[in-house]
């Protein structure tokens, strides 16, 4: 079975997730975030295209059951409730029961993007939820059926990032051992066998790869160290959020 | 110092070459066949942006004097001399003292762009040479007055290929090492940092990574398996090809 990674959604031609099981990783932060508030107990995290469609959908839900959150240029939206820390969405006395509008820059749009070309559920992961979201994609391919395993990289602006990429290789190396273990001979293409490359000779250094990457260092000049902390535990969570087109839930609970 | 590499040209956005120093990738194969054909004695590579600039300018220059080599769809190019299996230029009697008008799928249009984006000489990389144009461009970089240094993937239809990225990726590890000597800090960009762990994570097995890469698997599958073997070995020659917006030529000779 073929195992792809692509690198940015600049990268998305059409028809190559058409199939597939994909899964949408935006380290920094997006994914990391939606993961959190889910197992902080929010109802569902909505990705919008854009600041107005948050507030539309915030406003037609009620907006005492609503959160708006996200960021533009890595900051609190104006008017928004919360901004893209993971570390804001810990507090389930913020999020429980609430269904929160989420914009940002690069995640969302990779979130809907991927759903429109894939036509499926779309996996959500970080490296705060890799294992489970990769067990769950194995799980989902062992019947041999999918075209394919596609983790699309959010990437920052349309180029790859090293956060991301990292996430994927360790992702794509569950994958090849998922597979082989069902019996499924994975196929990876060049992106994946770079990515996973890049995550072996960088195993173990996940917080240096995310303070040494772009984001990270623009991440830092914010204010957000704390954030990349948080964001590069590996697992922290065995939590699979998943994109049904219209809202992302957990697909299982946190154990 | 910034050094970058851009995995593919449909990353370039423009503008991000300017002032730097840029050296092109095409493993598999346009870059280890200019090379090969320079080391072999040929006068001049001119890259070509289509087979019809090829044949015009091999009339021009005269026949008895040129040769028309390439590929399209990795097979010899009807009406030309030679494919673009560095093999075939290895012979000296045929190509000593030739101009070579050279047409391929990915590498010789990245050349071509390469040198109208930075506006200065280009330098042309493989692994066959990698050594000697990293430290050509190290070299040219010790003044500190270089914007960046900028590695160039070819890639394959516009999207990132592994051996050109492993290629990339030995090259930023050269660069860093030699900028530090320097005493030039360098400066990584997330494409810099994902090739060099790629690469980090293969050391010596460069023919693994051309026999399982999409495009070796392609050009195994046409009969040219013996490419694959000579296009990894690292650094066969001491020779650092330049193209200088009009042809391509040896900054030096062959040790």
């Amino acid at each position: 079975m073929r195992v792809d990674v692509i690198v940015s959604p600049a990268f998305l031609e059409g028809g190559e997730l058409e199939g597939s099981l994909c899964a949408v990783v935006d380290v920094l932060r997006a994914t990391s975030t939606i993961t959190t508030a889910l197992t902080s107990g929010a109802a569902a995290v909505y990705p919008c295209l854009d600041v107005e469609e948050a507030k539309r959908g915030a406003a037609a839900f009620g907006r005492e059951r609503s959160l708006l959150g996200g960021e533009e240029r890595g900051q609190l939206i104006p008017g928004f409730d919360l901004g893209n820390s993971p570390l804001e969405y810990l507090d389930a006395d913020v999020v429980d029961g609430k269904a929160i509008y989420f914009y940002t820059t690069n995640g969302t749009g990779a979130v809907r993007r991927a759903y429109a070309e894939c036509d499926r559920s779309v996996y959500i992961a970080a490296l705060i939820n890799m294992s489970a979201v990769s067990s769950a994609i194995v799980g989902a391919a062992s019947d041999g059926k999918a075209a394919g395993i596609v983790i699309l990289c959010s990437g920052r602006y349309g180029k790859p990032s090293a956060e991301d990429t990292f996430c994927s290789g360790l992702m794509v190396r569950m994958a090849v051992n998922g597979l082989r273990e069902f019996g499924i001979p994975p196929d990876l293409t060049d992106s994946a066998m770079v990515a996973a490359g890049f995550a072996e000779a960088n195993e173990g250094k996940g917080l240096d790869i995310l303070a040494s990457s772009e984001h990270g260092r623009f991440l830092q000049s914010l204010g957000f160290t704390p954030d990349l902390d948080f964001a590069s535990r590996l697992d922290s969570y065995n939590a699979v959020p998943v994109f049904n087109g219209e809202r992302i839930v957990l697909l299982n609970g946190d154990s």
